[in-house]
């Protein structure tokens, strides 16, 4: 039986991944499980600096190809020095975002090809998916609302073809569903926190709970 | 009938391509022979603030996986932004080291797999790959004895597990030749520098000269 699961939460902007990562960490400190709770870069000084230079403003000519081998670069260090490290000496790991991100934000989105994609993020993690995903379904709309109600400085984004894109993001998790569906599960992010909270522990508190 | 071509040199350290490739430059300018002449990343600057995390040397701990990831895209910035906006314009392209590079030195030499290494690389360039490939062909012991005799500075790389390494890389080119014998052309590097530059321009001239 396997005693360690790497545990990955995804969604689109807005879904409360963030949150509720962070509640379900107090939850399990509370109840001295053991895990290791990280999203990339994560304090890692090389995925650090590659991200430093997918984000610098000044790179507005940077192809999409090298973006996403960027993101694969970085996942790659965060993962082997990080994620893995932590998963052979047996804790749990939770991520907030993983491979599947770039599968709907560089494959389907950007229209690079999910398989595409996925190929170099396998290549990136030594094809060591995820356990488990659990994906904060929410609309594109409602999810856009949330950060507009919340986070004003961030308002400018969210233009009509923000919203046309985050839709494609959306698709491109289904498209993720589709190709795993053993390994993610599902949680209506269309809830109060409390309820989103309570929903993901109810799937997490039987594996590692 | 194809007019213009994208031409890549590879080699060993010490195999004389970049000297050769500035002497294929010059007699191509004599000619009026409108050629771009590049090696990553080029100038490109992306590409180089890419090489660059990958070169600092506080990174000791860099994957090997990772660094695999941030050469190709490192590749897919310069192939985009400099080498395929020329070959559309028409021009040849000739550049020192290309995709083969990461096949012999990421691929075999540290043994992430030739196959793997590859899928990221076609990944990069969108399968682009060079019209021809021109090998120079020189023992690792030679190559590296050139550059202990005109590099001193380099000398204390060139240690008896320097060369084990370069001979994998080595067979790590032939390994691509065997994969590409159509593309590959060989040409003896082990002669003087004059012959060598005669011997490319023997098998250039009836493709671009």
């Amino acid at each position: 039986m396997q005693r360690n699961f790497f545990i990955t939460f995804e969604g689109g902007e807005g879904a409360g991944k963030t949150s509720v990562l962070k509640a379900i960490g107090e939850r399990l400190k509370e109840g001295h499980i053991d895990a290791l709770l990280t999203r990339e870069p994560g304090g890692i000084e090389i995925a650090e600096k590659i991200r430093a230079v997918i984000l610098d403003p000044v790179h507005t000519e940077m192809h999409e190809r090298t973006e996403a081998l960027l993101y694969a670069a970085a996942r790659a260090q965060h993962f082997y020095e990080k994620v893995l490290p932590a998963l052979e000496e047996g804790r749990h790991v939770l991520c907030d975002r993983f491979i599947d991100s770039s599968l709907a934000y560089q494959g389907y989105a950007r229209e690079i090809g999910v398989d595409d994609v996925l190929a170099i993020n396998e290549f990136a993690i030594g094809k060591r998916l995820p356990d488990v995903t659990i994906f904060f379904n929410i609309t594109p709309e409602k999810g856009l609302a949330r950060i507009h109600a919340t986070r004003s400085d961030e308002m400018n984004r969210l233009d009509v073809e923000g919203l046309a894109f985050h839709q494609k993001v959306y698709e491109g998790y289904e498209e993720a569903m589709r190709r795993y569906p053993e390994r993610f599960k599902v949680i209506n992010a269309d809830q109060p926190l409390e309820q989103v909270i309570e929903d993901v522990w109810g799937i997490l508190n039987p594996i590692i709970g």
